[in-house]
């Protein structure tokens, strides 16, 4: 990382918070080079994926640091679940506002260095700027897969059968229950919702095992409508989705049978960072053995057809219209 | 690139602006994917370097969209530079202000347009976002070295003479005469030295030659004796410099004749992008046979002693006392 003249004791943060998450790499030279070195395994290539993130845009400002870095890094790792990639390294941007003090990038640290050793990544470079304006952070992740083994948007054949990991729209009914805005829930179904938002599980065990066995992957971030979407477009094809076969947590169903309009936000919120994908018929049973082997259901929801956009049917076969097809950041 | 939901046309924005920038590597899949896929040649690794600018802190924020982006992108090659890599791919991360319209954009992606025709280099992937705050870009480059060969900071040696590329001086002086503080230059010789804090010439050609001829590089971002500062400070030993020695553009050297004072900001200024590194003597003649095949002056201006820190001494052999080491954005 660089210093930035502009910002007094940002060599001694950088030394102090973010150095230390970059020790078990030898080509991060403990930060202090002009740049890193980093090379794929023999046979491998790299799979790169960044997001940027806004306090009061991305995130409410509030939260714990540690709960913000774990997002920004959980997010990168979902792109990479949803290429088949295996996490390897990542670089950090942090423009940091002048009343973000060292406690607030300790806990951020903190945040990161709990996840490094989750997932099994490491930091190797970056940046550290001050700004007047509020907090801006840019995480760049380097994952791994055999050349030529990237899951990728394009490929959903006619025929396909669409299916999602976990449960769909706990994210987005997760943001409302952090702002109040959902009723009806034991306090325990609240933080099961909350938890979901805040700190989304990368599918990356599943993400690595579907190479060769589906034709095309996302991950839903924006939303399942809006993340098919990206499918069938980039596909050509279109989709259609049995609204009663999507998976819930029993903490959604709850709120959904007290509010069934709820079922809009569930089909069209963001944030749940689960995997949705097109797999021909014949994988089905491929594909049950490997939900059992990784403990994660996987859901067929729907088919591929020609045409194109998504359409979603209820259970008496009448379409459901969304007039928003996918949201973030609520 | 990911679409921001708190930001109408950012979609439209990516695919027009920055999807053309991406359309001759295939990995990058016109920005449409989850990622991007990169691999160095067989017997290569990546170098990886990373920075953020903010309007107003790290540039001025009137000038041509198209100048941004070269800078910052040329300040990353600068640091490719340093390690001795070739230029390969970038990502560009791009959280825009309400007020920052289509036109400013367009000029922004033109100046990467005519800069990666220049220098070899595609962008494959990024985001968009927006803040409440003043516009924060982050570049995050991909150079490619022979496996174990990227020059660092580490290994200079007592004995070895330290060496420069280039005049220095001109970027700290550059951006004096664009704040309209340094008199007595003709028009042109304004024009010279503006231009090369604007637009700085990464020394790639220099670069990726130095393997095997020297033992550490740096590129001057801080200044001379700030980055002549972190080699020494990386290779455990002292560095003299002989002011005498320092190469001068005309502008430069008309300057200091003018005001003998702006000795200290040509030697303790940043934003030369120059490259300053550390041989043995006996490299000299094959140093100064590279000087002429690339036609750029490598001149010695020190040596590397015992001890720690960076001296700086005048023709008559008395010490120059430096206030501030190294500083960056005036």
């Amino acid at each position: 990382m660089k210093r930035a003249a502009t910002r007094s004791g940002e060599f001694d943060r950088i030394a102090r918070y973010f150095a230390p998450l970059a020790e078990s790499h030898p080509g991060a030279f403990g930060l202090r080079d002009d740049a890193a070195v980093i090379a794929p395994q023999t046979g491998h290539e790299f799979v790169v994926t960044t997001d940027t993130i806004v306090a009061g845009v991305h995130y409410i400002g509030d939260e714990p640091p540690a709960l913000v870095a774990s997002k920004l890094l959980r997010v990168n790792l979902s792109d990479l679940a949803a290429m088949g990639a295996e996490p390897h390294a990542y670089t950090l941007n942090i423009a940091l506002s002048s009343d973000t003090d060292d406690r607030w990038v300790e806990g951020f640290a903190s945040g990161l260095a709990e996840d490094q050793a989750h997932f099994g990544i490491v930091l190797i470079g970056g940046d550290s700027v001050g700004t007047p304006g509020p907090n801006v952070f840019t995480l760049t992740a380097f994952g791994e897969v055999p050349v030529g083994g990237a899951l990728r948007r394009v490929g959903a054949c006619v025929g396909d059968t669409v299916y999602v990991s976990g449960t769909i729209g706990d994210g987005a009914l997760g943001l409302r229950a952090l702002r109040n805005r959902l009723g009806g829930l034991s306090a325990k179904e609240h933080e099961t919702l909350a938890g979901r938002y805040r700190r989304p599980e990368p599918r990356l065990a599943l993400g690595r095992r579907l190479s060769g066995i589906v034709h095309a992957a996302a991950d839903i971030s924006d939303g399942l409508v809006a993340d098919l979407t990206h499918i069938a477009d980039a596909s050509g094809v279109a989709a259609i989705i049995d609204a009663a076969l999507v998976p819930l947590s029993s903490a959604a169903h709850r709120a959904i049978t007290a509010d069934g309009s709820l079922l809009k936000i569930i089909l069209s919120g963001g944030d749940d960072y689960e995997l949705v994908f097109c797999a021909p018929t014949e994988n089905d049973s491929a594909l049950q053995v490997l939900a059992a082997e990784i403990g994660l259901p996987l859901t067929a929801v729907g088919s591929i057809h020609q045409g194109a956009g998504v359409r979603v049917f209820d259970v008496d076969g009448a379409e459901i219209e969304l007039d928003r097809l996918g949201f973030a950041h609520g």
